[in-house]
């Protein structure tokens, strides 16, 4: 006997119902509205197998409309992945849960991606959707043929980032792409009237998407809708005109399901309108079996691809890539032999493109693009060729003007796995795609940003332009890797640094003007892992410390080569990254950075930034040479003039301070 | 004799291409390419006049493609603006000269907005159009009655911000708003085409703009769309189909000529292709007089608007307003009296809300608003209208989803002037409108954020929606004056030191928990102003400073109770702005944070968030006390126990780090 699928999709209501009422706190509306077709999804398109989460073929699911987070715990419960258990759904949003406020994929495997912030699932969707083509163009239909599944809120749809997104998504004719849109036009305000009056289905068309509506709460309709979407060869948007918190008789189309608790009176008329009589958190045994029966559709599927892997002469490559395992062949030693041969004076950014020949050639999972500044970041290598619509194969993305859906694409391809995206804009332009910067953070997910441009080193384009507070607000950022390298060699090791990561992004900042190579000879170990080093010791008498990062690093050189004319013994250390020096052991620390008091040893810093969080470094007693006001637009070498940040200019400073 | 407006649109050309060929740097292939449309603008449409940049009454001119900022330079000079001098155009991008890489509005009158962070300058003229229809409903026709212009590129519209913007502007049917498109099909990386494949048009047409096309440079064509824009009701796009770099004949239509000097031959060519034989930086003067001409159209208007507004009878209101100048009435101190009286328990966004009930009624200028977070900032008080299509006269915007369209419209509102703009969303979500906060900073514009559940205490909702590093990111910030009060007695002191500001933006980060009154009696002055105050003076010898700010507060007092059980006199300082702390006397700070050893005086910090850059505080041997990872879901009670922010487990580390 089939259960009438009405009753799986009240089991989906119930939970999510109840769930928020026993936290006091969550989402009912979007879970309940949108339980009709997430049902019909799962019982008729979604390609899944709850045993294997992580199974590379099965579709991606992502909730974009985060805050519905009790859809896909009731979703995952239901069709029997062993996490999330009926007591994990029970103290949804409590400590020690998986079940968070909104869905993280490092609570649960069954949730691809972390929602909440709004429109960024739908682009990190996007992400997926690349990675599977890209994949299927390497290792073909026998391995790699899935879809991408999104379910998005009308939130999701007025935020920026789904602009980016679905732009690049339509010219990249992302078929296997489909988003269901929770059409219920209610939003935290009131209703969407109140804010927007714009005609979403025109304007995904305007992006070249295939646009079909349907009747969210009539399952046939939604049924033929996804088939219409999953034949199409364009992305689709399916329109689910639903009723936020359907089951709730009073307060259902209203912004008052949308996020608080029904409360007991509402929850008891619901249960009524639902004919659902059993208690909280129990699901009948009729309505479990009809869920488990979903989740057993994917099994033969998987066991049919698991044989096709095994036979497949791409097996071994195919699964290296999907573990995120870098190749054996070390890239870098060979390539910092050519540069301690022949030192060669560039910018950092093409320093970096340097590395990128050499790394893409080693590693055909990265996949690199940029934000519409390809000849400025250097961020592709010669061999790559554009991924397009008729060639996904291709390893570079023009992403356009987009830094913010380029970021949040990258999370989902890092997610998805099997590749190893990188992508460049401006340093100064981190604030546009911070919001994703942050998800890559949280999501733990393997992201190489190549942000270059990274000071008023950068001249003539001025203020809108040169990042001052972007290393420190990157820095204060939890499980980001930021490097700034100072010469073509410390590129080189921090790329091998970001790349060698598997459970967080990395963050290149590399300068536009050419900088002297300060590392001209083999170390033995790939001294920016160590986060700081002393590049150069005192000769006289060692009074100061002077730390520097990435362009500043050779006027550390020369300012301790003014001190020591003077007799005082300067250490020089450069520090590409402060997380890595946070994470060596003290001994390491207190080698470079001794600590004695101020008057035995200063320190002094030298980046041309805010020098907001340096205490940390020089003690607050140290100095401190940075910008903690705006740039301007002129010349480079005239800024650094004009900022006081030349060693002719520091050395007397320093001189100055020991005398005091 | 009227010159050929050809020869008008020429000499825009060649001061571009001169200016950058000189500077060797710079953006030729706009200002080339939108020379033409841009001279039938100025010459027909743009209510402007040179004499008085601030005239209040001056249509809008907006360059939201930034990059090409010798269009404006040129537009500016030419018509018979102060500045630039031909002088200031030939140091175009060298330090001193106002003619920066990008327009800015602090270094040019003419300048409206400062714009080269793509999208924005689109985002903000709709701010822009927002205070005009605004100040329309308020003081007549007879005051106000302009229109907003933007030149806008690819660049711009493919940018996130552009859809929120153009979304909003099509809702609230902003008729005054006409966006020249730049129709070039060129980006920098190459063809449009690499990255885009959408119909911009019909997306416009989504969001309900009227839309018209024309050949730009038939200035007859680009005359006639004009006029038909000008006549819509509806926000209109023109677009203008161009080539860009025009009048440079090998390199005109290519991504060549967008971003670097044409080169002395190429130069040399374009002269010979525009028949313009003379120096650089000369302008023939029959040229001269036929832009001095366009240049004194706005004249009569002008001083008949002079003459109307003398005898208008809010004369004096209005001008009070233009000058940003604050009513004389008190509103804080009666105010702050009713909180004396019977202090309130209440969460600071809700102090927020109480306060703007005494605020928005003093102040009529106060044009508030939130993105779709209206019920959680509790940002609306409660006479506050909604602004609509229909009714310019509210005082509410229901922004949508929509934080950096929202937060480029306010910048785009404060430069307009005449209204003082604020917006809330939640403090995790800056990273979503951080552009725009970065640019109301370097514009010094007075936009106040209102960003509420600015900690784990906002409990269940999770990592995604807990801001951890976002107050150390802001305070990095160079301008932006980052306030986040203790109790309802500060929250009215910060709110009124954001409104008195008038040369830069405020960010108030408010909590979602309630927050136990710290300042119950009258001070006497805005204590909040010096940034940093001692709430507390040990009672014992003091051997501690606690240093806390927001809700954590409370939590300081109560370890300082802890402390002086034990014999141990803790001083508490609240410090709810670390700019206006930094900006007090040395004799001031030094008696709230006295520069003795550690030993002597231990620097203890507690805040709900990242310890980066605590140190400038407590002295790196101080205590820090904070989240330097991710917050979790639970209810905020148990988060503030689980991360150890509580005051039975600070004061025995503080105990313990004295006993060392």
């Amino acid at each position: 006997m089939t259960i009438d699928r009405t009753q799986l999709a009240n089991a989906i209501r119930a939970l999510a119902m109840d769930a928020v009422e026993a936290a006091n706190s969550g989402h009912p509306g979007m879970p309940m509205g949108m339980a009709d077709a997430a049902t019909v999804l799962f019982a008729e398109q979604m390609k899944f197998d709850p045993a294997d989460p992580h199974w590379p073929d099965r579709d991606r699911f992502v909730l974009s409309a985060g805050h519905g987070s009790m859809l896909i715990y009731a979703l995952l419960h239901l069709t029997g992945y062993a996490r999330p258990t009926i007591e994990d759904i029970a103290n949804f949003r409590k400590l020690g849960s998986p079940c968070a406020g909104h869905p993280e994929n490092f609570e649960l495997a069954g949730v691809e991606c972390t929602t909440g912030p709004l429109g960024q699932g739908l682009a990190m969707a996007v992400g997926m959707a690349i990675a599977e083509r890209h994949l299927n163009a390497g290792f073909g239909d026998e391995l790699v043929d899935h879809r991408t599944w999104v379910i998005a809120g009308d939130g999701c749809l007025m935020e920026g980032v789904n602009h980016e997104a679905a732009g690049l998504a339509g010219h990249l004719k992302l078929g296997r792409l489909n988003v269901l849109w929770d059409d219920n036009r209610i939003t935290i305000d009131g209703a969407v009237s109140l804010s927007s009056s714009e005609d979403i289905a025109a304007r995904y068309a305007a992006y070249g998407w295939h646009v079909v509506a349907c009747d969210g709460h009539d399952m046939a309709d939604v049924s033929r809708a996804l088939k219409e979407a999953a034949a199409d060869a364009r992305p689709s948007l399916i329109a689910c005109r639903t009723i936020i918190g359907k089951g709730a008789p009073n307060v259902a189309g209203t912004s008052k399901v949308h996020g608080a608790a029904l409360g007991a009176a509402e929850v008891a008329a619901a249960r009524e309108s639902l004919v659902w009589t059993d208690e909280p958190f129990v699901i009948p045994q009729p309505i479990r079996d009809g869920w488990a029966e979903i989740g057993r559709r994917g099994a033969a599927p998987h066991a049919a691809w698991a044989e096709r892997l095994k036979a497949h002469p791409q097996a071994a490559e195919f699964s290296r890539r999907m573990a995120g395992d870098l190749p054996a062949e070390d890239w870098l030693a060979p390539y910092l032999d050519t540069l301690y041969a022949n030192p060669p004076k560039v910018a950092s950014r093409k320093a970096s493109e340097m590395a990128l020949e050499a790394m893409t050639a080693a590693m055909p999972e990265m996949l690199g693009g940029s934000a519409d500044l390809t000849s400025s970041n250097l961020t592709k290598a010669k061999a790559q060729t554009p991924f397009t619509a008729d060639d996904a194969a291709g390893r570079y993305l023009y992403y356009g003007i987009r830094e913010f859906g380029m970021s949040a694409a990258m999370n989902g391809m890092a997610l998805h796995g099997g590749v190893i995206p990188y992508g460049g804009t401006f340093l100064v332009f981190a604030d546009y795609a911070r919001g994703a910067i942050r998800l890559s953070a949280l999501q733990k997910a393997r992201v190489v940003y190549v942000m270059t441009h990274d000071s008023i080193g950068l001249g003539e384009d001025g203020p809108t332009h040169q990042p001052i507070e972007h290393l420190a607000s990157l820095r204060a950022m939890p499980n980001l890797h930021v490097y700034r390298p100072a010469d073509a060699v410390e590129t080189a090791e921090c790329w091998a640094l970001a790349l060698e990561r598997k459970d967080g992004p990395s963050l290149l900042a590399l300068s536009r003007q050419n900088l002297r190579p300060v590392r001209t000879q083999a170390a033995g170990e790939n001294l920016s892992g160590r986060g700081a080093y002393r590049l150069r010791s005192a000769v006289a008498e060692r009074r100061v410390i002077l730390i520097a990062t990435g362009s500043e690093v050779e006027i550390a050189l020369d300012t301790a080569e003014l001190l020591e004319a003077q007799g005082i013994g300067a250490d020089v250390v450069s520090m590409p990254s402060w997380e890595r020096f946070a994470a060596q052991p003290a001994d390491y620390r207190d080698d470079i950075l001794p600590p004695l008091k101020p008057e035995q040893l200063l320190r002094v810093s030298i980046e041309a930034g805010s020098t907001f969080g340096w205490e940390r470094h020089t003690m607050v007693e140290g100095l401190r040479f940075g910008i903690d006001g705006w740039g301007a637009s002129a010349p480079a070498p005239d800024l650094y003039k004009h900022f006081g940040l030349t060693a002719d200019q520091i050395a007397p400073k320093v001189l100055a301070a020991l005398r005091v």
